[in-house]
């Protein structure tokens, strides 16, 4: 009797087209970065539970997988009884970042002083499944470690709007702001400096609560004084916004590439504690909400490596991208069956020296299919997957050659 | 204080020009299996627990990670303080085989009657570690399922040959047998049907043990009659062996494109019980051990689906693969980096024009970098990660234009 056979809750599988179409857009994205220098690392998907866990992932820490002990191990953790937390050691990565500052620390020797890293692959979150949030999700980042200067943030901002525009999606455009400034900002609204982040927390929800709405939870939280002064902040900002000195060469530099592409919003707050400089999030009208972002996060590698060395990223969520992209890349050329007229040995040695010869000549995907009683199913399963002519094949075929292949369009 | 910040144990972290050279081999091999008409599809890392652990496995059942359950019924698994098997509902693949059976018996209606997939991925296995095993490792696989004819194994032995070809791997050869021969063999030596794994255990250990060994190990299984027939089959194979009739035409078409580089083995045996017919493994003089293998699984998908699905596969063994090419791929051109001759704007915005115009004229990778106090110091470590030419960039010259770039290499 069949079984349930799905896979696990919040997970995936990908059948040959949408896996073929996730490949490409990949594809062109890694080669946009490796095109402005970065290059591609990786490091594994599983990282001690501690580390992951150590305060430097956010509100994903509590999402973290975690991986049970193994043999005596985790017997003497049994025996112990002493709850969850130490019955596991590893733990699956919540994000590329944290990772990343992790490699860095370890591998710095080998490393340039400026790195320049690509970083893509599966994250897993234990997040309760809904629409558009899965449990195991690509990231693609782009970081640069160990530059102070602008550069970097120019470096990034730039490749990142190639890269999008290399997917097709040349509309996006990304907000910028900067903490200090945010936080300038909130100290003017007369909160005091240990409440900042609960004010961010609030600020943050602007999108989804008007004006009116944050104003309304600031006087819950802070009181009427800061309530009007935050309407009074917000509503000066609803139109065009000066860009502040701290960001004008930035807008200047990365303007002159991509003009209008960057848009600098005082009220963006992203929401990882570790950011420290210069912050980003990726926008597209074909999207509800952000599909990718960073910012300047120097005091990240310090805890690992002792000293501070400072650090910025930027990521495109790549599941929104994917979504986003349709069929705007145009798809890989359709591949080429050839229908085995029967099974003889003879039929199908000449079908393997057509193949041998085709692929020879350049084409990217020729199939071998016996034939069989319901012809015209099995090429509109075919189509399906994404192959769009055919060839019948017999014993004398392979001597005619492949100029002799009369082959069709699937209708 | 710096604290320990190595990778988990039996994991790795691939620096650029490694993980360039990974990412190289494994395109070259899908390109090779798009080429063959065989398509990429992926299943997730996780997989519930019970499917990872029902038997179809083998040995690496027991290698599984496992993932905790969470929240409410994590508290609940440890109330009832029912050991470490109830605590984890999930674990981590160990091989990309058993989710494929599973993604099939998802997934049948969509796919094509025959389903001819590729799967590459990192797999994960709780081994001790030890030099040539880790626990994270990218296994490539294809397989066919729902194909019996011999076509699907013609198909997966002319695309592993092409791909090893093509990752300069063409001293590689297969070794094949079938598993029908190999029970007959193993009847007619006199061994009981019952006993017939047990036989194929020791058999399998002639590499190491040699003829007198395996003859010795039989000896304490089964008897002096059963030890003395084995050593005299061994004997009787030491030398060229015929191919029997049920692989002739499999080794006649194969051999055809690919002359001599199939072998038949009587003796040998593949580890995984789940195989019914023709067994693979894929052999280089650069190896000591195999660097691939595979087989037919007739009975496998039908544990998931109820009916059964006829299915073979065969996979390289990317980490042995990837040691064994050396720089025989020959690595991609050399990067170029562009050197800032100041900080300043103008500087600046000069190497940035630039780039966007050596990256359109078709560089592959177009680094900027600050100058720094020690330019060898730089240019060095850049060498280091594949970098081989460079250029220094001032106000004017975006203006003299690319052709006006003293690029000199990095000797």
């Amino acid at each position: 009797m069949a079984k349930d056979v799905n896979p696990p809750r919040g997970n995936r599988d990908f059948l040959p087209l949408e896996k073929q179409k996730r490949e490409q857009v990949l594809g062109v994205i890694v080669d946009t970065y490796r095109q402005h220098g970065f290059q591609q690392v990786e490091a594994p998907v599983m990282e001690d539970l501690a580390r992951l866990t150590s305060g430097q992932g956010g509100d994903n820490e509590k999402l973290a997988f975690r991986v049970m002990k193994r043999g005596e191990e985790l017997d003497r953790a049994l025996a112990e009884n002493s709850g969850g937390d130490n019955l596991a050691d590893l733990g699956l990565r919540y994000d590329l970042t944290v990772p990343l500052t992790r490699f860095y620390a370890t591998n710095r020797t080998k490393l340039p002083n400026v790195f320049k890293a690509i970083q893509t692959g599966p994250v897993f979150r234990a997040e309760r499944p809904q629409k558009g949030r899965y449990r195991q999700f690509v990231q693609c980042d782009i970081d640069i470690i160990g530059d102070s200067s602008e550069l970097a943030e120019v470096e990034l901002l730039n490749a990142s709007l190639d890269a999008l525009t290399a997917i097709g999606l040349s509309d996006a455009t990304i907000r910028v702001n900067h903490r200090l400034l945010l936080s300038t900002n909130i100290a003017s609204l007369g909160v005091a400096e240990d409440q900042a982040s609960s004010a961010m927390i609030t600020i943050d929800k602007l999108d989804k609560l008007g004006i009116d709405g944050v104003a309304l939870e600031m006087e819950a939280k802070f009181g009427a004084d800061v309530a009007s002064k935050t309407g009074e902040w917000l509503h000066s900002i609803e139109g065009a916004v000066a860009i502040p000195a701290e960001l004008s060469s930035l807008f200047g530099i990365v303007g002159a590439r991509h003009p209008g592409k960057l848009r600098f919003d005082p009220t963006l707050v992203r929401g990882m504690g570790y950011y420290t400089g210069q912050i980003f999030e990726i926008e597209h009208p074909g999207s509800g909400s952000s599909i990718g972002g960073g910012g300047r996060y120097d005091g990240m590698v310090g805890r690992w490596l002792g000293q501070d060395v400072p650090a910025v990223g930027i990521s495109i969520g790549f599941e929104r991208a994917v979504d986003l992209v349709g069929d705007a890349l145009g798809g890989e050329p359709e591949g080429l069956v050839l229908v085995l007229e029967d099974d003889s040995a003879a039929v199908l040695a000449s079908a393997l020296k057509l193949q041998g010869q085709l692929i020879e000549a350049g084409e990217p995907s020729v199939r071998l299919e016996r034939r069989p009683k319901k012809l015209n199913l099995l090429l509109e399963n075919l189509a399906e997957q994404g192959f769009g002519r055919f060839a019948f094949v017999n014993a004398e075929s392979a001597d005619a050659g492949v100029a002799g292949l009369q082959v069709k369009d699937i209708a």
